[in-house]
């Protein structure tokens, strides 16, 4: 099979590459596109002189056993064309310096990573260094003296704040959350196994069930600050947030911009934030500031925040209106449109279980155990996470104790000693239902969608489970041990005899013979 | 992911390696192993003093994507250490000799393969270059003047026929029928992609839908050949097939031998045949001679036919009482003995979509025709086949007149033009109904077997489908033509918007914005 990600061929420059110069002192890495219509109409006339590398084929065939798993080569070239290298290093570099050493590169640029899943059991709050990350674009590195938040638009009296003013409590009143985050990409994997999808230019990252963790994230809210600014002009129905990363869609640059309805800020679901669990912001995570928005995709969640516009609808920049969009199953290449999918924006009920891993062999006495998160969006919690070992007909309530803390934004871990009587190759799922009586679809075709987000279906993985207390299985097992001779892998063939011809030949007559006598 | 097939440590020879002659003139690769205990005796002490290489892993990791799939390093190096090269070279040779060129190599020692499926459609009676080869060990070279059987053990005139005899009509009415042969490993990569199972020292191929084919084969009955040896004598109950091919298990080397019992041949269903579809047997299929056991796993229709002796018991040689065995679901590495197991004789109903193939995309007005086999064992025959486009729910039945013709022991092809109005990834599954009312297990896992043996499930293909009788997927197909955008693959991003500023903003005003309003 191809490799996913080819030996692209090497960036060349066609003519000369040109200089955008960062926008501010202390803002490195900062470009400023949006306010500048005839430097993104020199970026367009650029990229269409180029014929930059096909994203990786990586849904119709493996993903390669590497880490990174994908390397982005599109994505770095559209940088390198524009004269932005030094976007793509300093990315790699927070990651290196930033992230946990045993993260699973999922995309090395944007960088996208998720932890090792025994990292996110660890506690009901992920570590900043085995917290996910999903960029859309390169870390810019603003010094914290020189950011300003510029607060726009439809809004009564717009200011600019400093990281100063914000964190001034005369000014505004601190808030501090428990909120996960998670990415709608998030085990994406199982629906790219069930039927391939969109591909995108920004790579659809094929992420597992590790997109997604909790932080204690201290700010002040967006609403306290709108209030500051005198409160929203008539028609204010939205608020853009503009993160200071370099985006790219379709030949055209931009700055990340996505926005949130008023309703959302109005009930102090969305935080400006410098803290994450007692650290300022790392860099590779917003640093100064990034948007907070509870119960919500991550993507709105907006890193290097500079600057918030009130506006009347949502917003027109292309992360908000032509991508993070759920199709249904029918809708696809031959007929998606962007008005024809929905936005989204409240997540799901969904959960995962984290330990065992899928394709695990087993050997146990009868219980399995089962560890993993659970998490409800929009402000709903879980109330009942439920276990299968039979491919989801019976279940297992997991106890109330073997659940974390219930908070109003944040996942709960959980973990149950699952009775598993049978062997062989099981089926063990997990479901859960939140405050609202939502629960799971059952299978990742219930939910399948044409841009593979939100895979929120049963979590199932296989496991081959061998139980010790059955006399014929200890029998083998002991034999095995006795002749030095490992379970794993399970497909190696066993060397010995299954059973001696005079086994066979008194387990033949007990069965009088293979076939009937008369 | 590492490669299934590993590039093996190259042969090298421990000491000398012996050379074991062949046992009669005018029989090339032919080495009599049962007569001859000490043989035996030496290959297995000189076995032990090799370090074969693991045979390849290939369930838990893809197949590689090279033809020959496989290629079999450990079967061969147990050869080589026996001084059998030339038993592997040979093989090879007919199958470049005799096989299509486009035959899919799943293991290229013993030869395994399977042809290229729109191969199997061209007409019921397969073709001898497109019939699948499932070989356990090399091809022997037999003259057909030096060529004799033995007929020996319990009955009552042990004879040696020569080929000469066996086609003296004055002896032997000659006997022909349409047979289908099938290997009880067809369609083995759908359990394998389900549930890794047991790896056998002999590859268990990773077949797909080809291992079965249908043809027009002449010879004579074996009842009329006992019953010219004077009939069995009392307590016999089953006849062991020998052929001349060279075969390992575990350390030790044999004859390939199987049995049928007395009953299966007393019913004419026993044919030991020397022409195929009008021709001489190529010697890849067992030239001079073979069984053809109606109705059978192929297994039992031995290949180089040389000896068939009467025995009481079924066969305990390797082939019959080690393998071939259809264990049920809790059965495996931990559990499994070669009792517990059931031998695989007389095989189910069964049925694939040999057109069009997995995972393709097919852009039609409404209509998606499909074709393929059904095939059920045991002298029964597919009375019904239906096709589903929705994974099982709702059966369209094959028109009586798009199946070919009945007969008791071959297979009937099929084709229907079955209606598909969604569009999107469907799941379309085959089902078979047989004179006995037999029909198809519905899942794969509802028939996995520790041994990946008789995959016999509802087959079942995704298939992406575009319904160009759509309004919205005719436009989109228009566009794509008009810009030369190909459709494949359907995972490569679409270059150009999927919609205009200006249509997103009339359709979302059509749908009263994304939000309620209040």
């Amino acid at each position: 099979m191809a490799p996913a990600e080819p030996n692209a061929i090497p960036f060349q420059a066609l003519g000369e590459v040109p200089v955008f110069a960062e926008e501010l002192e202390g803002w490195k890495g900062y470009i400023e596109w949006e306010k500048y219509p005839e430097k993104k109409k020199q970026v367009e006339e650029l990229m269409k002189k180029y014929d930059f590398p096909d994203p990786p084929e990586f849904q119709l065939v493996p993903l390669p056993d590497t880490n990174p798993i994908l390397t982005g080569e599109r994505f770095k070239q559209y940088h390198y064309a524009c004269g932005l290298q030094h976007i793509v290093d300093i990315s790699w570099k927070y990651v290196l310096k930033e992230k946990a050493a045993d993260m699973i590169h999922v995309l090395q640029f944007p960088y996208n990573g998720e932890p090792k899943r025994e990292n996110l059991l660890k506690s009901e709050i992920s570590s900043n260094a085995d917290f996910f990350v999903r960029n859309h674009g390169g870390v810019p590195e603003i010094d914290a003296d020189s950011f300003f938040l510029d607060i726009t638009g439809l809004v009564n009296e717009p200011k600019r704040l400093t990281l100063a003013d914000l964190q001034n409590e005369a000014l505004f009143p601190r808030q501090t959350n428990v909120v996960s985050l998670q990415c709608s990409g998030t085990r994406r994997i199982e629906q790219i196994h069930e039927y391939p999808g969109d591909g995108d230019e920004l790579i659809n990252a094929p992420w597992g069930e590790g997109a997604i963790g909790t932080a204690k994230w201290i700010g002040v809210s967006l609403k306290k600050v709108i209030k500051y600014c005198g409160g929203l002009k008539d028609g204010a129905g939205h608020l853009e947030l503009f993160g200071a990363d370099t985006y790219f869609k379709k030949g055209k640059v931009y700055n990340y911009a996505v926005s949130v309805p008023w309703r959302k800020v109005k009930v102090n679901e969305v935080l400006l934030a410098w803290e994450m669990n007692g650290e300022s912001l790392p860099r590779i995570h917003g640093f100064p500031l990034r948007a907070v928005v509870f119960g919500y995709i991550g993507a709105r969640s907006t890193k290097w925040l500079y600057e918030i516009r009130a506006i009347r609808d949502p917003s027109s920049a292309p992360v908000q209106r032509k991508e993070y969009l759920y199709f249904t199953p029918q809708v696809g290449k031959q007929n998606a449109m962007y008005s024809n999918g929905f936005s989204i924006q409240d997540m799901p009920v969904s959960s995962a279980i984290l330990t065992p891993r899928d394709m695990q062999h087993i050997i146990h006495d009868g219980k399995i155990t089962m560890r993993g998160w659970a998490y409800s969006g929009g402000g709903h919690w879980p109330i009942r996470v439920e276990v299968s070992g039979d491919g989801g007909s019976i279940w297992y309530e997991v106890p109330f104790d073997k659940m974390t803390t219930k908070y109003y934004y944040a996942w709960r871990l959980w973990e149950i000693d699952l009775p598993v009587d049978a062997e062989g190759w099981l089926e063990f799922c997990v479901r859960t239902w939140d405050n609202a009586l939502n629960t799971q679809p059952t299978f990742v075709r219930s939910a399948w969608n044409w841009d593979l987000h939100v895979t929120s279906s049963c979590h199932r993985i296989k496991i081959y489970s061998v139980n010790r207390s059955r006399p014929a299985t200890a029998a083998r097992l002991k034999l095995m041990e006795e002749k030095g001779i490992p379970f794993a892998p399970i497909t190696k063939p066993l060397e010995i005899d299954l059973e001696s011809d005079e086994q066979y030949e008194a387990a033949m007559e007990a069965r009088k013979g293979r076939d009937p006598t008369e």
